[in-house]
């Protein structure tokens, strides 16, 4: 099951030339979870992969930054006559940021759900489940941690057979978990491997309930808006350090962190390389970058570049 | 002094890979003017001539398309710290408008003073007048004309010494318009010379009040939304196919026509054959170029297009 997380918008607060505002995308085998909805994300979608008609989205808080390019993609969903549901989960407080958008936004053709989550809510999927946990950005504010059911065993054909097992169905039967013949699943399966998990932080100070929900993770996907020099700014306004993302991420011991919400007033490369002072495997990632999560037995996760395999341009050929 | 246009969104209705939303800026001297803003807009600017600090917007009208990129424009004047005033111009509806999009902008560091524009209501300028008038499209809807004022003629210094005058200061009293020793200004000067007139349609189906108001324009920018395949989408909607675009451009006698709010539905190219049909100087901006306006002895408009000097690139350069 292919999963990937592809970055829409890397910039903070206000967007920059090269970055767009916040938007990160999850997808999941055909499932496509969009994480924030900054202005221009429906034209960072045509630029990549196309304006999927979306089914769930997830805001993780309310700040202008993070939710402005919510009218006009429902509107051109609309415009394209659109009419599959759309749900829409935020934290307390997403009612009442769609009172204040619903005049802008005007009428929509498809139905429109709102789902406001509590910390620590669970959404169950097909194969994995989606967990809201609380952020520390002074306000509402949800993370989301996307975990995989663990996976069942190896099957082991040779103990089957020295156990009795005539190859066929039987098999087929123990690899669902019933027991054939006196012979238990357990016997021949060996031990569950887990899934894979990822984790999207949107806004926040580091906080213990990020480290608890991100341990282990294959990706953990955390803001770093200032530098350690700008330390107190960071403190102040509920947002984090470079530093203080890679200090999270190694004592959460996951396997790769990247790092988003950069503002234009370092470059990348700086905020790199505070991070890796303290946790080696960060990678800050451009517009339309994405990670690959294999699954955990094929490899580590991986930064494509976009610039391996840009977008669209942005200027039509003559003509 | 410099006049030109730059286009900054040339889609209508919902962007493209390719194209933005709605925002044009024309520039003249120091001035900088700009005229709708649509989702994205801060974004095209960063990327072009920079976030300047608009002091005059001119909205058209308020479909979401031309105004959803307010909010966070205004919300990085603010990040910004700005100070500076912004006026906001528009027709009858530029209240509420504001009254909507209060809650969702917040507060600002900046006074904004909004002014609802009658048709033919105008602005007077350093040099230019800024003239409003009324579009059909269905509602409140304004254009713009940017009509610099008439230039004096030119000074024929044999003439005044053949009348007696002496060159020195009384030359420069003749050139302001002063009379000297019998000698009036008219003797001397040469006819009054036109000023440059650039008009900006917004949304509109082809009306005689744009005719009218474009006559022997410099530069006319008319929405083309629709082939002539569509025209009867186009009556419905209140907007212009291409052919009708042309036909008013050559109605109107104007330099040059340039056609925006282009649908992804049609290739550029198929847009300007058809107003071709009807008005040989037609161009099709793509997002980042520009017009320039010379004075009229100077030459023509011209088309620069952005592939020729493009604007910083998507993607920043690694490290």
């Amino acid at each position: 099951m292919d999963l990937d997380v592809l970055f829409l918008g890397t910039a903070g607060s206000s967007p920059s030339p090269r970055r767009g505002l916040p938007a990160t995308l999850l997808r999941r085998g055909g499932d496509r979870l969009l994480v924030d909805c900054g202005e221009g994300t429906q034209r960072q979608l045509m630029r990549s992969v196309g304006l999927v008609e979306l089914e769930e989205l997830l805001i993780t808080h309310f700040h202008a930054d993070h939710v402005l390019g919510l009218p006009g993609m429902l509107k051109t969903f609309t415009l394209r006559q659109r009419e599959r549901e759309l749900t829409v989960f935020g934290p307390r407080g997403l009612r009442r940021l769609f009172d204040l958008l619903r005049p802008v936004i005007g009428r929509v053709t498809f139905p429109i759900t709102l789902v406001e989550l509590k910390p620590n809510e669970e959404l169950e999927r097909d194969g994995y489940r989606i967990a809201a946990f609380e952020v520390d950005h002074g306000g509402p504010g949800l993370g989301y941690a996307f975990v995989e059911h663990p996976r069942p065993g190896v099957f082991d054909p040779e103990r089957a057979r020295e156990l009795g097992v005539t190859p066929g169905p039987d098999f087929g039967r123990l690899q669902r978990g019933e027991t054939v013949g006196g012979v238990r699943p357990e016997q021949v399966m060996g031990e569950e491997r887990r899934g894979r998990k990822v984790v999207i932080t949107g806004d926040t100070a580091p906080c213990d309930m990020t480290r608890l929900v991100a341990w282990e993770a294959d990706l953990l996907v955390h803001e770093a808006t200032f530098l350690d020099e700008d330390a107190e700014r960071a403190r102040e306004t509920g947002h984090s350090t470079a530093a203080g993302a890679a200090a999270l991420a190694a004592a959460a011991g996951v396997e790769m962190l990247a790092l988003t919400h950069i503002s234009p007033r370092y470059a990348g490369g700086q905020i790199r390389d505070e991070a890796r002072a303290a946790f080696d495997n960060v990678v800050v990632p451009r517009d339309f970058d994405r990670i690959e999560i294999p699954l955990p037995e094929r490899g580590p996760p991986s930064l494509i570049r976009a610039s391996d395999s840009p977008p669209q341009p942005i200027v039509e050929p003559a003509g």
